[in-house]
């Protein structure tokens, strides 16, 4: 039933590289088929001014497209001189899932900030950032470990993301371009490693949507969410 | 348990106020305890022009916050020269829910415009905003059959919306600002009158939460919105 | 001769209600026939950097129009990217109106912000603005000498506000839309309680108008603008 | 009592230059003591859009100063991305002003732009671009009509500015910097040949001013006005 | 002499990488040492309004480097809401390049625009993004050829652009980050395959340079780019 | 051959005029042919965040050209809210020039920004602004030495600039604006009084152009330069 092949739980493969680029703190590269993003975190003493004073660390993130990332060229946001109220929506939601998987307080008055740029897209990209900066993440604190900025390890688990959706009528995992731009519901979710949610984000495109039809997707996506994380780790290890 | 004496499930009293400006074609002010948020839906020929030559009509909305309406003065957006990532979050999901609530088909070529401005703010801006707005909308959908711009009714559903969380370890619905600024996790839901679901927004603020509590969370949500949708149908017989 | 039926001198039915909204520190809604504007003054320690170190305070205005104040909507400021000039030009005359009503130095170094926000407009928005404002403001002030903030009070009068015009060739006061859009000449007159000027603004739109038709013009707007200031000491009896 | 020594009657020695520059239809520097105002006129066919269709033309004017045409170095307002509140209410008045000289309905779908750049600046700038500004129109429309845009004269009347004020206690005309930067009032008066008003601004910069003051305010200004429409005219002779 | 042991007139290695992404006309990744930048040329039918009705076509770029591609963190421009002087000199430098490549009338009225992205930098990403761009460029116009949107090869040469500067005393040819930090002068040259000279970019930055000095890095600029060309023509071989 | 029948080396009547302007400590009207720069230059205390404790000073510049010095009129950068990429280029370009003259650390924490606006444009306006724009950047150094703000004359040599170009196949000096609207080349050369380069920037406008046509440019632009500085001491003297 799905374009490519896949069964309703089946997630595209997973490729993640780490050190793609050689200045940033951590840079991993996260393909999930072929949604590629360049997640990039960068290391910065001090806090925003808001958070000053306060002996806690800061995390935020910033999301991108490469203009021709898409089937069709979008329009260079600092060309545009703003940027999109989805892309801000998309920035706000990777910070805040971060944030929940550190205790900002072990972090010292730093900053992390990981920028997710989209290589190329092809559905899931929000989600492919968060698993993506997830790991990049870690390769900054490990860094700050080293560098002795901090000493104990602030990260309080692993958190990774998969979008789920209803498509012709059937609950399925890792909607790509073709599925997404289809489909009657679409979901993302954010889990732990222990299976806890830090984000559910869904959306009726078409029909609204049931309580059955959302029990049968949190499941899809909490499996997919394991296997996102097995894969994390294997590139950590 | 609550500031306010309230049950878990219990919502704060609700008052829907028509026709509370004059020259929109559907203004309603919305009391939810003390947050007072003013929609008014403005209707207009033609669509934006990604919709062109569809013969289908468009429903959007803008949100503002007055400058005075928290507790502290916050800057004004149009001084500032920019919107937040929060302002434009909020009025994509009004957007968004107001169109699944309606057959944009049987609108014509005209776009309804719902502006939600909140007068004073006590939690719960963005969910009342939904809810008032659907008032607003009937107003102008009504005005548009009265006028004979269109014929048919375009309304599939009435909808409502309702922000749950997780307050002190405990599931609880409608929470006011002193709840909300200390849940562990916030989540609006936006539901039609037949009880399925039209968004599902979850962030775990502090700590992670489970697939129970989330269930607790929604079925709270539910009910609330049980009520809202009565509420509505009150003020609009 | 009015569409009202009013007198040339007459002006709409005034109402100020105290205590509007719950947060600020003053908040008045003034109603002048079907013009509504809410009046929110906020205290803050500290002025802006222009004036650190001088021992003085500051008073600051912002205006703003509800979209769908007006007959038809207008694109909401914040959202376009920056406040036109009619809007600046308006703030900075509340402004200097209320800087002109009170003693800089008895203020010490604090600000008052009065947001000026319409909520239905029918002509005279600004000068309904600074009579609406000047009461926020001596509530402000009431509550800066209660929580001894400040020790004297800095007010040196109250100050109101009228717009007069000549329309179908006769002077007449407080204008509202029907008249506004259609007048010779249109004149905002802004005085103390003593009876003496704050800022007079006057402009031909249609035929420049004599020195005989000003004089006339000045005269309705000093009993005008006695009436307005004894309706604001009955709001703050 | 002054500190050039005038009287409170005498303004400053007023030298208007046609021709200033080579490209625009009309090009004015205008000087009045030590203002310099640079007024260039352009003539371009059509009109603005919420002007098309009525067969009428429409008149705008631009006002900005050089950087360092004042005292202390002014950040310029292209860099900082945004024009002042001042800049706009001043640009605003000049093309309001202008229009008022012109029957607009015979000047075809045509737009005539005046720019008045301000070289150097000693109080003044606004009248003084006025007063310029309505020779450049002057030799705009004179270029038209030579051209066969137009045939009959949209020149109504000829129009000046100057600026009056309470300096020391003491009605006097034409104030320059030092005079006024301690004024207690300002006002600002923009006249026709025939000695009607086109716009009256008077601002009490300290403290608020009488009646009696206005009247003597605007007796000055007449006069001053007399004089400066008498400069026009040779200029343009 | 040179950090890295290469002789003064030795470029780094190159690589061309087509076909880099997936959606893009032409796509190429470039590195040169360490830098590497993604150009994508994006064919659109129509060109920008002041082209339109010549029956000519039209090329244009746009620059942007990710935050992280550097040693310390760039804000992101979208973010900052403008593009830095560098930026819009740059593209504006790699557009015009680009255009004297190619005879626009045989485009027909289309336009090509190449988004150059650094994803690491290392010295010279401007001049490898027009070598880079050069080749999507020729990809785009195989594509336009393909489709049967234009017949003839527009193309008049290849072009290409290197780096070339006075480093302690000498001059050096393809400068990294840690020699064009300290160069005494950095001058950009861009060339056709037959050695003509398409633009040239000479800038001292700490001591004036010589024509004697000039004579010396051109001559090196014309030695490297026969070499880029060399890979260029080998990449699309 | 030349429209004005100018030799191929033959620059423009250049006029220098030395405190055109009252209130800047350094104000040049250059005027080159019909082109005419003010070129204002302002001494402050301080230096950008950037530059801070290194106990050096700092020189930047800003252009703009008045919206009709050109042939048709230019829209008001300040209105359209940014500075176009072409008036950011040639900014940069003439504050690197002006730093290139100057010992930085021969002149304390202060800042000399030097203002170019075109009054009136014929081409070469930005060579132009350097040449005017050193003369007045030696005015400030005079006073600052005279105010006894630093000591030492920190200028290391005067700097002048011209525009060289290739016309119908011939290379020419100083190009007005009917020849370089045509030229196949265009070349700005910013030399030092000892004949050195600070910048040069060739563009082929319609052909690639060739090592010896550059070096014909060349010797033009030396030639030229030698006369312009002849002026600058003038002028100076």
């Amino acid at each position: 039933m799905r374009p490519s092949g896949r069964t309703t739980s089946q997630i595209r493969p997973v490729t993640i590289t780490r050190n793609f680029t050689a200045h940033a703190e951590g840079s991993v590269l996260i393909e999930i088929g072929d949604t590629k993003v360049l997640c990039n975190a960068t290391v910065e003493v001090g806090v925003p001014r808001f958070m000053k004073g306060q002996g806690k660390g800061w995390i935020t993130a910033e999301y991108g497209m490469l203009p021709r990332s898409t089937h069709t060229r979008n329009q260079r946001e600092a060309a545009k001189g703003k940027q999109s109220g989805r892309t801000m929506e998309i920035q706000r939601l990777i910070a805040r899932s971060l944030r929940a998987a550190v205790d900002l307080s072990a972090l010292g008055e730093n900053t992390i900030t990981v920028d997710c740029d989209v290589i190329q897209a092809d559905g899931g990209t929000r989600t492919a950032s968060i698993t993506g900066a997830c790991v990049a993440l870690v390769d900054a604190i490990n860094y700050m470990r080293k560098e002795e900025i901090i000493k104990a390890n602030p990260l309080k688990h692993m958190i990774a993301a998969i979008s789920v959706g209803v498509y012709q009528g059937t609950p399925i995992a890792d909607l790509e371009y073709v599925e997404d731009s289809e489909a009657e519901t679409d979901m993302n979710v954010i889990m732990t490693e222990d299976g806890r949610l830090i984000e559910v984000q869904g959306t009726a495109e078409e029909e609204p949507f049931t309580f059955d039809e959302m029990q049968e997707m949190m499941a899809l996506a909490k499996n997919a969410i394991g296997e996102l994380i097995d894969e994390q780790k294997k590139a950590l290890a």
